[in-house]
């Protein structure tokens, strides 16, 4: 019997990389012990959380017990929240934000999928730099949204600028990037953002139906080498930024994120009421309340980023060893080698044979390359280096 | 500029009634002060968590600071939660439940926009007996399903069978029912259930594509006068049960539900495989984790009952006091009173003027009633008996 739809069954079917990575990886755990396996295939922060998360959960479960303490709160967020973060991001991205700006979500995820809701009409196109986080087809597709995508410039992966502008149709209503990238580690320069804004305002000077330029951006706070992260609301009024604290605070399961919308946008306030109802019907309802106390307690505090940087410079020293060409991720936890080769899958089941985990680049939609969390224990790291010098002989 | 789309700028002129009743009691409660506003409008539960929820969320705060204390968990939720919720809801709903026939969820809401989304065609059409939960509609629009409503029978406000059964047409892919009932406080008996269960044994009998029988519960512990709620997973193999603890363990903001699917489903795995699926793309990724951590500690216990009977029972008197006509709600915290005069509306708005706060039945798509929440303090029941009593006179 046909129990679920065409559409979900299809997509079934075309399961992640990730995940049949993830699946293998538990196969190879249980046959040769999870010591003995090199796992790069997920971004799941290890770091643990700040130092002061214990003194705050313990705030927050005095908090909690109290009549209405872990009750409803408004769709948008805790307003105590709101206003926190209306302050934290008028900080880091240079635009006066007040909270009626902002809704608290279910992590950066849930805030794409709000405001996809919010925004297309079905047919419409979101359009985004390849290689991409592998959700954005199926965030916007529940709502008859479309991905097309262009490739970005190897090796840096800075956007192709003409040829995303060549892309745009009258369809096109999302313009998504996501800087510091996964799976590439590039940091969008300043320069990029500058020719993105003047993009969107040629796009958006003819139009009755804005171009959106959304910033996805769960990374932000984690860039090396003094590269900075230039704020993306300044370079225009049809720009949204999404966040999380996924990552910079490692709270990943608890799913806080937020959007945030350029004051500067016409009718910004019905585009908040929009993102907060759809909040509200997709079923999130508001973010989890919890998470949202910690995260507020929390939000001037952050993850060791030290622990990254070691990391990072491990795994680049291990790939060089193995003769592997990369560009040295400018921010974000991925490294993006080329394959050796040239063929990404038949190079990730070379490693396979000696227990590395990695994801081709045919799952962020740009082959010849594979993707590397190095959000893994250093003795990972180290273990790895004969596998990777192993299977990059063969080819 | 058009920035939200044409579906949602027309569900926001819509605004809900009881987001209305809800802004309109921000004004009233700003105007006259808090005291003096009886507001009866919003289900959030009010009385506190379990007492062992402060030592839960103890121990939980020392698993949360370890690394990957708050990270991803799997999808569908952590395994020795979904285990604790397969025993327990085995012992529930005398069906054999296994951790491979559960979906841990954002609340029920998540539970129904996850199972929506995996199910729906677009065009299908959703059945439910009416009134009904105002976000039914826009909960399966999303994916392009349509709300149909059959009205219930007063004053028991027990289903219309014939009347849902001659409502069903090949694009009716699901029949949602929710006992105890909000608005109503009605209970189904044993005999509509299994009626409910043979009308879906009839209907599925010719049919590759089934129709689900889905059983929206977040009330099922709470019952009066020793009322019994029969369990729906027996009554046919094409029901899903979706509950949620937001009620039972006062935890709403935390967002913590489940879906539950018939072992004897076909395909039982491909269905659960499927919710798995689409509550991850949907941006749910993971139910929260301190909350999955804090239902799993708390599953056997619950809220003090006797609290809602109490507040039941001085509710009931002040209605007939006033003189006005109601069935005793059986269940869940609500009334459903016949609005005298016979217009809801109108009823609604003579209680404003006494600072009583209700929502008009219309809004639960079934006018001449209104809904009246019990989840209050005892002194905002009994401050708003003379409210009650002079709107009545009016009529």
């Amino acid at each position: 019997m046909q129990v679920i739809s065409r559409a979900i069954q299809k997509q079934m079917e075309n399961a992640s990389w990730i995940r049949r990575m993830f699946e293998k990886g538990m196969e190879l755990k249980k046959q040769f012990g999870a010591d003995k396996v090199f796992d790069f295939s997920l971004g799941n922060p290890d770091i643990p959380p700040p130092a002061r998360a214990r003194e705050a959960l313990l705030a927050i479960t005095e908090e909690a017990v109290k009549p209405m303490g872990l009750g409803y709160c408004p769709n948008a967020g805790l307003p105590a929240f709101r206003e926190a973060l209306a302050a934290w991001l008028t900080n880091q991205q240079r635009v006066p934000l007040e909270s009626k700006h902002i809704v608290v979500t279910c992590g950066a995820a849930g805030a794409l999928t709000s405001f996809f809701r919010a925004v297309i009409e079905p047919g419409d196109e979101v359009l985004s730099p390849a290689p991409y986080f592998v959700e954005y087809g199926a965030y916007c597709g529940h709502f008859g949204g479309v991905l097309k995508t262009v490739p970005s410039l190897p090796p840096s992966f800075q956007p192709d600028l003409p040829g995303l502008e060549a892309s745009i149709t009258e369809k096109t209503r999302v313009l998504i990037i996501n800087s510091p990238n996964n799976p590439t580690g590039c940091v969008y320069s300043q320069q990029t953002l500058t020719k993105l804004g003047q993009l969107v305002e040629r796009v958006n000077a003819t139009r009755e139906r804005p171009l959106f330029l959304v910033s996805d951006e769960p990374y932000r706070f984690l860039a090396y080498d003094d590269v900075t992260i230039p704020p993306v609301l300044p370079i225009s009024p049809f720009a949204v930024v999404m966040g999380s604290f996924s990552k910079s605070l490692s709270l990943a399961g608890e799913r806080i994120g937020y959007i945030a919308v350029n004051p500067a946008l016409p009718d910004v306030g019905l585009l908040v009421n929009a993102v907060t109802m759809t909040n509200r019907t997709l079923g999130f309802v508001n973010a989890p309340i919890l998470g949202q106390r910690l995260a507020m307690a929390l939000l001037d505090e952050g993850v060791d980023l030290s622990i990254y940087d070691r990391r990072r410079k491990a795994m680049a020293q291990v790939l060089t060893d193995a003769g592997i060409k990369f560009a040295m991720p400018q921010g974000a936890f991925y490294f993006f080698p080329k394959a050796p080769g040239g063929d990404d899958q038949a190079f990730v089941q070379a490693l396979l044979k000696y227990n590395v985990l990695a994801v081709p680049g045919t799952g962020f939609g740009f082959s010849g390359y594979f993707r590397l969390s190095f959000s893994v224990e250093d003795s990972v790291i180290a273990g790895s280096a004969a596998g990777f010098a192993a299977a990059a002989k063969q080819f």
